[in-house]
C-alpha cells in the first residue's frame, strides 16, 4: 500500500481523487500495489465530501508524515507551489504535477532536486492533458534523436480557429460563445495570446534539448489578429489555419515558434478540431508519430497525473530520469527560419508588395480589393524588414 | 554493457543493428548502459558487411551464451521463430520481437513463460510499426477502464483506400500500382483480406481483455469488395472509408472485428491516409486517444523493437508484466452488435428493399441505376438475415 498526498481539491484534483476511487482496481493492478489518498490540501473545507476525513490545511501534517511517498500538486501557479513541491522533493518524497506555469518556469531545477534525493519528479498532465507523451519521448521515443516537436497545445484557441472555420463566424464572436460554454476563461489572455501554448512548448523544447528552455525566450503570437478573410484565403489553398507551438533542430541548436499557421489540409494536424490537442514529434528512425487526445478536462488531466503516481509507485526508491537539466538552452533567434508567408495588402500598394517580394510570389484571387499572396520561401528576418516598409499591411500568416 | 543477440538478418533485423549503430550515444543514455549486438543469427553470411564477424548460423551459439541477455526476433513467421523464442526465455534471456504472427498466435503463452522466467516478452513493433501504442497501453493508459480500441492497421490497404479515394481509381489498378512501389506483397492477400489486420486486433485485443483473444475467432473481411462507386456514396454521405480492427467491451464481454467501414469526415481517423496506421484507445477517464504513425518500413519498425530493448535494460533482472495471459478469452458473437450499413441493389429491388428495412432509411441519389440507402441502427444479425432474402445486392458497408 502506497500513502500520497493530493494538493488543491479543485478541479484536476478532485479529479484525481475520483480516478483513485473509480479505478482502483486497475489503479492497483498498474502500479503493483493499492494506492491511497491519505490526505488533501486545501484551504476550504468539503462537508459531506466523501474525502472529507482526508482534508487538511496545513502542509506541515503532510511533509512530515513519513508514511506519504508521493505528492500530487494540483494547485497551480508558482507559489505556493514552487515553495511545496521543492519542500517534498527534498524530505525524500516524490512529485507529480499538472502545473505547466511551474513547470514551465522550473521544472528543471526540480528535476535537479528529485535526482539529488533520489526521487522523482514527473509532469505527464502538464501538456496535453490526458495524452501520454511526455511519458513516451521519455521512454519509447528517448533512444531517437529527435529533431522537431510541434504540436496543436491549447484546446481553447483550437476551438475558436475550428468554429470560425466551420461556421464562418468572427474571432469574437466565436470567443463570446466558448466563454459562454466554458470552452474559453472570462480572461482569455493566456490562452488567445499564445501563452499558455508557449508554456507547453517550453517543456516539450526542454525535453527536446536535454537543457532549460525558458519561455520567455520564445517568439509567441496568439490568434486575436485572425480573421473570417484569412479563413476564406486557407480554404482556397486547401489549407487551414492552426495555433501551432514548434521546436525544430537547426544546426546544433534549435529554435521554438508559438504562432498561427496555415496549415495544408493533408497535414494530419489540419485534422485536428475543436479542444482535441496533439503533438507530432519527428525522429531519425521513426519518422513522424502523431499523439492525439484532450488536452484539458477534469478526468483526462487527472488520469494523466495518476499515470504519474503509478509510474513512481513502479519504481519506488528509484529516481526517474527525465531528460531535462537546469543549463539554460541557447535558442537560435528566429530571424534564420525559413519559411513562406501569406500577406494580404491594399489593392493600390500591389505593385510596391510585388517589387519587394520579387516574381516567385503566388497571387490568390480576392473580392476584397486587396492584393493577397504567398511569398517565395524566405528568413523571418528578411520577411520581417520587407513588411515593414509596407503600408497597408491587413494581414499576414506563416505557412507550415 | 549489455549484449544482445539479433535473430534474422532482413528488413527489421537489419534495422535493428541500424539503429543501435546510428543512434549509439541515445540507445545508451536511454537504456542507462551501452547496448552491443553480440550475435546475429541468419542462414546467410554477409561478406563485406559491417557486422560480418557477428553473423553466426547456430542458434545454440547464443542460447549458450550466458553474456546474452535480450533477444531481439526479427525472423518473421511461427516457426522457427516460436522454439527459438521459448528456448531464450527458459534460458533466463528476455526477448523483444517484432512477429506479429507469432505474438497473436502464441503471445500470451510466452507473456507466461517469461513471467515464470523472471525475464520480459515485449512486442512493440507487432502493432503499428514504430508507434508506440503498445508501451502506452501497458504503463501510461493501464489505469483506465479501456472499453474500446480500434484503427487503421494495415499500411498497405490504407495506401489502396487513399489511392481509390483521391484519384478515382479502381482496386485492381492501384493495388497494382502499390505492387509496382513495393507497398504492397506480391502476394497481397494477407493485407487485402484483412488478416494481417486481424493479427494485430487480436493482439491489442487480448492486452484489452488480459485474456488470450486468438485471431481466427474475429470476424474478417476485406477491401476486395470495395469500389469507386462506394467512394462517390461516401463522399455524398461526408464520410470515406477505412478498413478498421475494432474491439469493443460489450456488456461484460467484448466483441472485435475486422471489416471496411463508413467513416465520418469528422472522425480523425478519416484522415489518416496513405501508408500511415493510426490507433484510437478510449478510456473511461481519459476518453479518446489516438496514436499516430508509420505502421511499417525497416527503420520505424525496428526502433520501436529498440525501444523494447531499452525498456528491458532498465529493468534488468525483472518481469515487465504484460496485461495478457492464456485463458481464452470469450468474445460475444458479432451478431448483436448494432450499426447502421449502406446497402446497394438494383433499381428494380427498391421496393422489396424498403419494405424489408423499414421506414427509417436514407435514400441516397445516384446515377447507377441502383438503389442504395443507409439503414436504420440494425443488429448484424437482423442485418445479415434481411440481406440474405435481397436478390441483387451490389455491396454494403458498415457505418462508423
Amino acid at each position: 500500500m502506497v500513502k500520497i498526498a493530493v494538493l488543491g481539491y479543485g478541479t484536476v484534483g478532485s479529479g484525481v481523487v475520483k480516478v483513485i476511487d473509480d479505478n482502483h482496481e486497475e489503479v492497483k493492478n498498474s502500479a503493483g500495489e493499492e494506492v491511497e489518498v491519505k490526505y488533501i490540501l486545501d484551504l476550504r473545507d468539503f462537508p459531506g465530501d466523501k474525502h472529507e476525513a482526508q482534508v487538511v490545511h496545513d502542509i506541515e501534517v503532510i511533509l512530515n508524515d513519513p508514511e506519504i511517498k508521493v505528492i500530487c500538486e494540483t494547485m497551480g501557479g508558482i507559489e505556493p507551489a514552487f515553495t511545496f513541491e521543492k519542500r517534498a522533493l527534498e524530505s525524500g518524497k516524490s512529485v507529480c504535477t499538472s502545473n505547466k506555469e511551474l513547470v514551465a518556469a522550473h521544472g528543471p531545477e526540480l528535476v535537479e532536486l528529485a535526482a539529488k534525493n533520489n526521487v522523482s519528479y514527473l509532469f505527464e498532465a502538464s501538456v496535453g492533458g490526458g495524452i501520454p507523451e511526455i511519458r513516451a519521448l521519455n521512454d519509447s521515443l528517448k533512444h531517437e534523436k529527435i529533431d522537431s516537436i510541434m504540436g496543436i497545445l491549447n484546446g481553447t484557441t483550437n476551438y475558436i480557429l475550428t468554429k470560425m472555420e466551420k461556421e464562418g463566424a468572427g474571432f469574437a464572436t466565436v470567443l463570446k460563445r466558448a466563454q459562454e460554454k466554458g470552452y474559453a476563461e472570462r480572461n482569455p489572455e493566456a490562452d488567445i495570446e499564445g501563452y499558455d501554448a508557449c508554456r507547453k512548448i517550453a517543456i516539450l523544447a526542454s525535453l527536446m534539448s536535454g537543457e532549460y528552455v525558458h519561455y520567455e525566450d520564445i517568439y509567441t503570437e496568439g490568434i486575436t489578429k485572425i480573421t473570417i478573410e484569412d479563413f476564406e484565403y486557407a480554404a482556397k489553398l486547401d489549407m487551414t489555419i492552426k495555433l501551432l507551438g514548434m521546436c525544430k533542430k537547426n544546426d546544433d541548436r534549435f529554435f521554438a515558434i508559438v504562432a498561427p499557421f496555415l496549415v495544408p489540409k493533408d497535414n494530419i494536424l489540419a485534422s485536428v478540431n475543436n479542444v482535441f490537442n496533439a503533438i507530432t514529434v519527428h525522429g531519425n528512425m521513426l519518422g513522424d508519430v502523431m499523439f492525439y487526445g484532450k488536452g484539458a478536462g477534469k478526468e483526462a488531466t487527472a488520469s494523466a497525473v495518476v499515470a504519474d503516481v503509478v509510474d513512481i509507485v513502479r519504481h519506488m526508491d528509484k529516481h526517474i530520469c527525465i531528460n531535462m537539466n537546469g543549463k539554460k538552452a541557447q535558442l537560435t533567434a528566429k530571424d534564420n527560419a525559413v519559411r513562406q508567408f501569406l500577406v494580404r495588402v491594399s489593392a493600390n500598394e500591389a505593385d510596391d508588395a510585388k517589387e519587394l517580394f520579387g516574381t516567385n510570389i503566388t497571387e490568390i484571387e480576392n473580392n476584397l480589393g486587396e492584393f493577397a499572396f504567398i511569398t517565395d520561401l524566405i528568413s523571418e528576418k528578411h520577411f520581417e524588414e520587407k513588411k515593414n516598409t509596407l503600408k497597408t499591411v491587413k494581414g499576414y500568416i506563416r505557412v507550415l
